[in-house]
């Protein structure tokens, strides 16, 4: 393709949960040549919170302004000093985020929390994906949808989050009315920085990604886009006029959003002019930067997992519960996107490292490794401990946010590595379920590709997964998949190959090295793997034991009337 | 009764699971005039652990020996520089243990263990009260004796322990046939000492105490002592023996054991001939100590607990199901004695701080008070976290030693506090259970005495036990029941009262300070004691939920599958 005389590159910029990425890529073969980490500078590491209210979590928008320009200079600079780079040799941007994280924005597109009498109302700030405050909106609107004719649940697993766009816009309307009031609009993240660094803003007719819109918005062609005016006014009567501000088709990531402006081009030394792709989210390109196609299952495993797959759209997919959604073209142009889910998994490892591990382990060295140490010493089974993954709810395949974590088996012995472990079984357990509820509806899943800084690093827990799934776990070549995806999307728009699937091919891969069941192990993790559907069933289930159903939201009920 | 010129003075010696207390007390008003505290210096804090078996728990006989020579001769030497106190005005010593804490002894009544053959081999050792090893043999007893014409279960609860005595000796002959092949009798602790002591060791004729044998052995006057032969030859044909070498009846402690021997009176610093009672469990004793007459309930509050009552035999008293027991004569002669209890109350407490507290908590100060401090901030229910308090196992109501922990409710912002909370509240939630149980069968509560260590310095423990009791908790005046309790039984065996009652109106008392419900906290408890039955109920019985209760059996069938 290209000489090394000519050789081409993308950008990537990877927006996840406490800082922003930019990755230099060279499009010819994938290796990446450069990149620059930015941290958001606000709250706890770039997160807004609320002491008063764990379900809180907001983000500061001028963190991803500075943030897009701090790590982008800082990529090129470092790739500039490369053999063969130029900035005139940048080809692409392809951008992802987290999502679903809506900001509330004014006529221009601009969020409200840029300007001064908005700047300290968090409700006008970005609703980060993990802010949990609309789960009674969420049950509102599943209710709702789940009654209308056009059958808006059916794509999203059967129940609409609280983690998704629309409860968090009608949770903003009922708690803070007048930075509703003054929203013209509600933008992803995942297009509004797209749209910033092109110019176009215009809440009205800027590019918005089939991705968050059809993952998170029940955005579908088959009720014309969002959904129906009608629909949106018996949720809320002030909802429906947003529908208005938004341009149809919603527009899969081999679309440009634009091209750079000349005055964000200045300020991270590119020229102007440079193809920018609609954006998607992180968990989407990251699946496109690792190899994704039909049948691998790429598991994107940080502070929380993606699980996504692809599906040929020659065939008719059926609905599967408890699914985040299926939607054309969300991952690769032209197939069905999948996403699936655990609402935690590192964030459940650091809870335990923060909060509930002794001195010894955490003295000196990475606490993580001392406890992985420790814990790998175990065989699978011995501490007879056993826990669920839901200290963050359940994403897939119960969708519920409200369902808390539960260990069971302590004795006066149990130790800390005990306990690390049996929540590292948790949240592999918690795969396993989700790779079951995707076989159960006929997506076969032959190969399970692996990334993410967990995925990466951490060989104590890549054994649990493949113990207890009893499959090989691979790794992604690339340890920023979704930087990497995003690139390649940059890629694409950019003129340098003709499709996604083209680009893969020549920019993804997998590591040699990879995980293999142990056989005895996958034996006792079938036996535990009963007692966790057990669990899983009676607590997140209204099918089982009539009363243990109910006892995580009773009492999440009485600690709201205490706190109140 | 006394004038100062001729006071007179009892000892309690007071064998608790980690050392051996002796305390003088002046018999007029109970006034403890000095102590001494003699730690077992075998094992891990007293306790001979093995590493493989987290149910294993043992202790050295010569542990025992020394700490009645060194506790009593330093309790003896401290008195000795108080006014008024002189060795011969000592009448009378009383001895309560732990229990059942049984021994294997020779035809002259000395622990095997002291024999070189047997030093190293830990059967030959006490079988503390903890021990948890036998617990497929107390499933076998309780079988054939719930099949027995003579009822043997419904005087202890319906359900036979695995640590009582006959669990134990069933369990060491399958293990370890030699030890007990060489054991002509099995002593138990509280039998062994006032034994010891007064020379009466002779296994076919010392006296025995009646509230170990009915508490722990079934002994009962309805069977004519000791469950017949033929039963035991059912169990097995080994024990039938045992029965021969028992001397009938069993006595309550306001009987004599004998006087103290010239040799151990040396050793002490005592006159010999001095009265020594027959010995009891350190629990009866301690409820004695504390005041215990109808309608008060003892809580003896340490590392677990033990909740005493007495019931009057004028009436019949129906068998309370999940009781451990009901014996006559057991706590005050003449009464039932009522023994019900938590397997783990401050062990849970302490196992938190050990193996699930971070360093925050632990680095400066005592960690139960830095963790009390943050914990007693919060408001019921706020944390949204509900404990069982199961870690080592439930005594009453469900008499299973192989339930385990559970913890509910965790998110991500769980913290140490919160945790230390939920459990010292589902330890609370276990005593409620326990008096509900005694008052549906007719026992009513009218009165709740506190003793032990936490009863005494935990403000913060008490206050929530009153709360989700919704009872006034008082709090025993002496800070050493169950040596006091004791004191009053060698008072009594020394003539210095005619009975235990009327020993009890001058020695006992509750402090005038306690704690009073707090109406709020009351009615949030109360919403919470019904999730915690619907966790109590699900996974500790097998009337609800099918699936369930087996959970907790499962993980400790593969965890023994796994260790083996």
């Amino acid at each position: 393709m290209a000489t090394s005389a000519a050789k081409r590159f993308a950008i990537g910029v990877d927006y996840g949960t406490n800082s922003v990425r930019a990755l230099v890529v060279d499009i010819q073969d994938g290796s990446e040549i450069a990149e620059s980490v930015f941290n958001y500078p606000s709250g706890e590491a770039g997160i807004l919170l609320d002491s008063g209210d764990p379900n809180l979590a907001r983000q500061n928008p001028a963190d991803y302004i500075q943030g897009f320009y701090r790590s982008v200079r800082g990529a090129v600079r470092a790739a500039s000093k490369k053999r063969g780079f130029q900035p005139e040799n940048v080809i692409g941007i392809g951008v992802d985020t987290t999502g679903s994280t809506p900001l509330p924005v004014d006529r221009d597109g601009m969020p409200l929390a840029l300007q001064p009498a908005f700047e300290k109302n968090l409700a006008a700030h970005a609703w980060l994906w993990k802010d949990h405050t609309s789960y009674a909106e969420a049950a509102e609107i599943t209710d709702r949808a789940g009654r209308a004719k056009e059958g808006y649940l059916a794509k999203c697993g059967g129940s609409y989050s609280s983690e998704w766009y629309w409860s968090k816009i009608l949770h903003c309307k009922r708690v803070a009315p007048k930075v509703f009031a003054a929203a013209y609009s509600w933008v992803e993240l995942a297009d509004f920085i797209p749209g910033f660094i092109t110019g176009n803003l215009d809440p009205d007719t800027m590019p918005r990604g089939i991705c968050s819109a059809g993952h998170k918005a029940m955005y579908h062609e088959d009720w014309g886009g969002l959904p129906t005016k009608s629909f949106l006014k018996r949720v809320d009567p002030g909802l429906a006029s947003l529908r208005d501000h938004f341009a149809n088709p919603a527009l899969s990531s081999d679309q440009k959003a634009g091209t750079l402006t000349a005055e964000v081009a200045k300020k991270v030394g590119l020229p102007a002019g440079i193809a920018v792709a609609v954006g998607a989210f992180d968990a989407h390109m990251g699946a496109v930067g690792a190899g994704i196609k039909s049948g691998t299952l790429v598991k994107i495993i940080g502070t929380s997992t993606c699980d996504m797959m692809v599906a040929p759209m020659d065939r008719t997919l059926p609905d599967i519960p408890g699914l985040c959604g299926i939607v054309p073209g969300s991952i690769i142009p032209g197939t069905y996107g999948l996403e699936a889910g655990q609402s935690a998994v590192g964030d459940i490892f650091n809870w335990f490292v923060k909060h509930m591990t002794p001195a010894e382990y955490t003295a000196k060295g990475d606490p993580h490794v001392n406890l992985t140490k420790a814990a790998d010493r175990l065989k699978p089974g011995e501490s007879g401990l056993l826990a669920l993954d839901w200290n963050n709810g359940n994403r897939t395949i119960l969708v519920d946010p409200l369902l808390t974590g539960l260990i069971v088996g302590q004795t006066l012995h149990t130790s800390a590595p005990e306990m690390y472990r049996a929540l590292v079984e948790a949240t592999a357990f918690g795969a396993l379920t989700i790779i079951n509820r995707l076989e159960e509806y006929g997506v076969k899943v032959k190969e399970v590709v692996n990334c993410g800084g967990i995925a990466e690093k951490n060989a104590f827990v890549m054994q649990i997964y493949a113990d207890v799934t009893g499959r090989p776990m691979k790794i992604s070549r690339s340890a920023q998949t979704c930087a990497l995806g995003a690139a390649i999307f940059g890629a694409v728009v950019g003129g340098g190959y003709k499709s996604v699937e083209q680009a893969q091919r020549k920019m993804t891969g997998t590591k040699p090295k990879f995980y293999r069941p142990n056989k005895k192990a996958v034996g006792v993790y079938a036996q535990l793997y009963e007692q966790y559907r057990a669990l899983h069933d009676a607590f997140g289930t209204a099918e089982f034991s009539g009363k243990l159903d109910s006892v995580m939201k009773k009492l999440i009920t009485i600690r709201q009337q205490v706190r109140r």
